[in-house]
């Protein structure tokens, strides 16, 4: 597989073409971003160890029956995966109330949601990513009614088989994003990456912060948490 | 009907207690406010227009099979209404790009959404009434998916009436906002007022605004363009 052309930078992960167009390099990239890129920093080891968290968390998936993108880990920091026509909506799942939630809807941070909830965004930087709902997505043709309802039903999927899986190391799954795509065929297919820059992980017992709200938040020791869940995984680094 | 004490003081309507437990008084106040109450001014005639005009429109969407409050009109400014446990959630049917949708996902205002397009927020002054989707609701107990359900497909329902309605009047109805009840016997109920305090109008020529946009936007003739609106759809005020 031949690396050819640089077609998109985006904050966190550098996409190549290669020689089948079918096919695109995602390279892991160890900027760490925040508040829609705002504030950016380099922290050694991310790179690496997210391609590695998102290839085996995306192996979990693909062996529950959730259609993912990855095709082979090429190196440390780049895999191979299938080229896939991006839907600009985010969907995100939430078990307990954190973030962007709690601001917005003056609930109590760590409120336990149950049923848990399911939001949709636009992922546009200049916007703020905004929430949105199924109805603006169909009216502005980000995505059809039906590509949504099978977005949210893998979404809940994921949450499902995520859930206990960090559960079973000790964690949390607070909330996580997840970017879908259409496959060539049509089918909507699980993209981007799955890690802690685009979810929330809490320690069970004492609720100690796993993920990206390390560096949000200015707390210290975000690779070193990063490694963490990893290492509870058993994601070999 | 026996006025009792005043129950709740909103920003443009205040509500009695009656001495039938199941009957509220709604006095509609020439108050008109804006931007969460941050801007209030008294505009003359403003309440009589908009009790007027709400019964009006109410009449129609009860011939057409949507249950409202209204029980008779009692004066000027006055209607006896069923009284409501209030869901604390809005209803906005949007046909027509305006205002905060405008604002938040970088659309042109004006552009028609085909479909329309439906939203929930919360009712909350002091946190900007949030938007939010029927998970939340459902997660913090502000009502039933069954009961938002019901409220979506009669939002829906009033909107397939009064498009026509209006646009018999030569007016678009670019969008609007409802607020549903649970009535003594626990079916939903349309309640609070249905007004161009709460939608947007515009003339379907020209597109001049005929609603509480012209107050917003400090456009004046505010009461002149609520009274053109009564006119067109021949209230009697
Ligand atoms: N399988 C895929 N096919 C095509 N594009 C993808 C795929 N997976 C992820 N992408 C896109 O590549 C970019 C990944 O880089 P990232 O640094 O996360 O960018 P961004 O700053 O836009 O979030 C994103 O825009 C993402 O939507
Ligand atoms: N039929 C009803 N029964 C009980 N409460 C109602 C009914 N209709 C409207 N209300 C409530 O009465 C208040 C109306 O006054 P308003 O000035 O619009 O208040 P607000 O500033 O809260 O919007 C609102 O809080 C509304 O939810
Ligand atoms: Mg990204
Ligand atoms: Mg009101």
């Amino acid at each position: 597989m031949e690396k050819r052309t640089e077609l998109y930078r985006g904050k966190a992960k550098t996409v190549y073409t290669t020689d089948d167009p079918e096919r695109l390099i995602l390279h892991f990239r160890n900027d760490t971003s925040a508040f829609d890129g705002e504030k950016v920093e380099q922290l050694d080891r991310k790179g690496m160890i997210n391609n590695k968290f998102n290839n085996f968390i995306m192996d979990k998936l693909e062996a529950a029956g959730v259609a993912t993108q990855i095709d082979k880990v090429l190196s440390d920091t780049e895999t191979l995966v299938k080229r896939l026509d991006m839907i600009p909506v985010e969907c995100v799942v939430r078990n307990y109330a954190a973030g962007s939630l709690v601001r917005r809807l003056g609930v109590e941070e760590g409120q336990e949601l149950s049923p848990a909830t399911f939001e949709l965004f636009l992922k546009n930087d200049a916007l703020h990513d905004p929430m949105i709902n199924e109805t603006h997505a169909v009216a502005f043709g980000w995505a059809t009614a039906e590509q949504l309802a099978q977005m949210k039903s893998l979404t809940f999927k994921v949450n499902d088989v995520l859930k206990q899986l960090f559960d079973d190391a000790g964690m949390l799954l607070v909330d996580f994003k997840l970017e879908f795509g259409v496959a060539a065929d049509g089918s909507i297919v699980l993209g981007d990456e799955f890690s802690p820059d685009g979810c929330r992980l809490w320690d069970k017992e004492t609720r100690k912060k796993l993920d990206k709200d390390r560096f949000r938040q200015g707390l210290g020791g975000v690779v070193e948490a990063y490694e963490e869940v990893a290492n509870r995984l058993g994601v070999a680094l």
